[in-house]
């Protein structure tokens, strides 16, 4: 595959050449990873800038369907959308979100619209890169919006929220205290929560959720990344496609006001540095990799395990056998 | 200091060398480091064995006045208590928990019971060996329980379970949907969960809480090493000394039965590994703790941040030069 021809041709927005990029990214094979890197650098000088938008929400909360109304609103707007998907945990359960397009049979069809699923990867490392390189391929590709989604699983809302220009969580109705049922860390990563499903009967359970997750959002300390009211929580119906403008205004809003306010390209920056930095660890960490590092560790760890030598000594010995 | 001499002394129950020796463990000076490895390598040879109770709860829980009734109890049967703290957010709140022995006025006064507060240290990684080493010291010491107290920030609650033999999680009386407010993960910890509190106005809350989550725990898929009824919810009143030495039966139950069917080494191996393991990894990343290594890092990251580098090529460059 020539780099040059394919970066040209994702540039002029060649759906295969894309595609096909992302194949590459999404490749383990060294000579694969290479030529990513190539292209990556390559692809840097289309200086192309979409919005990226983090998205999570546990199943149940009607993430598909969101997907498929907001990302149709969009297109009919005249934007183009992208949509990837990031889940760790789609090795382990053989399938994996947004795999199964039919339930986004509108948007799937859209040529406006251009659908990714989750790499089948079995540690989050490898998708976080893999999802950052597409999300990078995408925008220079010229989509206007890169929708990416995660389930709350693990770490993966953090990883997501880094490669994120804001993140959008999406939640169900709830009854009484469910506001103890979001994990602690999500309230400081949301710009915006959506209280989906805000229609029918659900309605006034949507509504006494949009106020208790607003109140708790006052709770927080202000950012100093946010103008006055976000994060904000709101009610949207994905299935009457009611209230998804509204939200895509506010999205759009806090965008262009971290944007004047130098805030939106320091975060840009900072994730940068992040992944850089995640990227040294990885690769240190790649050393106990190699055959041999692995029969030492096995080596060492059945004498641990023994007791005949304590794990900081062992651990020493190992380590001095790798700069050897 | 004597590494011979300090090892015997404790051994023989001396408490002076016991604190000193944790002194030595918390130290970060390389000669300390090296006299902390002999240390250990020496005590390994005392073959004593403490039940290792690790214990989580949030602030409010009550799990001070927990600690204080539940180790009176046990040292009111003549058993030898030691609790130590992990808490890797010490270093930023300024304070630490257990740090305010007066919260435990008489187990800390007591001749039976050795009180240490979690090390002042930034990282869980530091944090993490500094406590697994004190909690084998202790039990050299010739300690029959070693209590292990964490609050449920981040992974220190993983930290914990993994230098345990049992897990405890400690939970206030709540109302309604309050299943939720626990971690995911720490259901798949936890061995038994006692809701604390349950007296006076708030027994009939305990009792729906704790029959909430004896439901719950019923829901997980059974794991080999428990017996039936395992993992289980009990009530105990910490303030009242109510249920504690029911508490404790089970405890001394499951550990038996545990030893009985092999669980109890099996497990106690498999930590062993892990901290080797973590060690390995944790040692690998100290080679961007250099100052050279440092600026390196910084140089990058500001290139990776500008853009006119990849994060991928900075972190691919970065490594080789650390090979070189």
């Amino acid at each position: 595959m020539d780099i040059d021809t394919i970066s040209e041709k994702i540039v002029a927005g060649d759906r295969r050449a894309l595609s096909r990029a992302i194949t590459l990214i999404e490749s383990s094979r060294k000579d694969h990873r290479e030529q990513a890197a190539l292209l990556m650098e390559r692809l840097k000088g289309a200086e192309r800038q979409a919005i990226r938008i983090g998205m999570s929400g546990t199943p149940g909360v009607g993430k598909s369907t969101f997907i498929e109304s907001f990302g149709t609103m969009l297109t009919a707007q005249g934007l183009r959308v992208a949509v990837l998907a990031v889940d760790p945990s789609s090795a382990r359960s053989g399938g994996s979100i947004l795999g199964d397009k039919t339930r986004m049979e509108q948007l799937s069809r859209d040529p406006n619209a251009f659908i990714r699923p989750s790499p089948a990867q079995s540690h989050l490392g490898g998708v976080a890169r893999r999802s950052r390189e597409a999300v990078a391929v995408c925008e220079a590709a010229g989509f206007d919006v890169v929708l990416i989604e995660t389930v709350g699983v693990g770490q993966s809302e953090t990883v997501v929220a880094e490669m994120s220009d804001l993140f959008i969580l999406l939640l169900a109705p709830a009854g009484g205290d469910e506001l103890q049922g979001v994990k602690r860390g999500i309230m400081e990563i949301a710009d915006i929560i959506l209280v989906n499903k805000a229609d029918g009967d659900l309605k006034p359970a949507a509504t006494r959720t949009c106020t208790d997750y607003a109140g708790a959002l006052r709770l927080l300390r202000k950012r100093p990344q946010d103008p006055a009211g976000f994060p904000k929580a709101m009610m949207v119906s994905a299935m009457q496609q009611e209230g998804l403008e509204k939200a895509w205004e506010e999205m759009t809003a806090l965008v262009e006001w971290r944007r004047e306010n130098g805030f939106f390209d320091a975060r840009r920056e900072e994730q940068a540095r992040y992944w850089f930095e995640q990227e040294v660890r990885n690769g240190l960490l790649a050393r106990l990799e190699t055959p041999q590092a692995r029969e030492a560790m096995q080596d060492y760890a059945a004498r641990v395990a023994e007791g005949t030598i304590t794990p900081t000594v062992a651990a020493q010995e190992m380590l001095d056998g790798l700069k050897g």
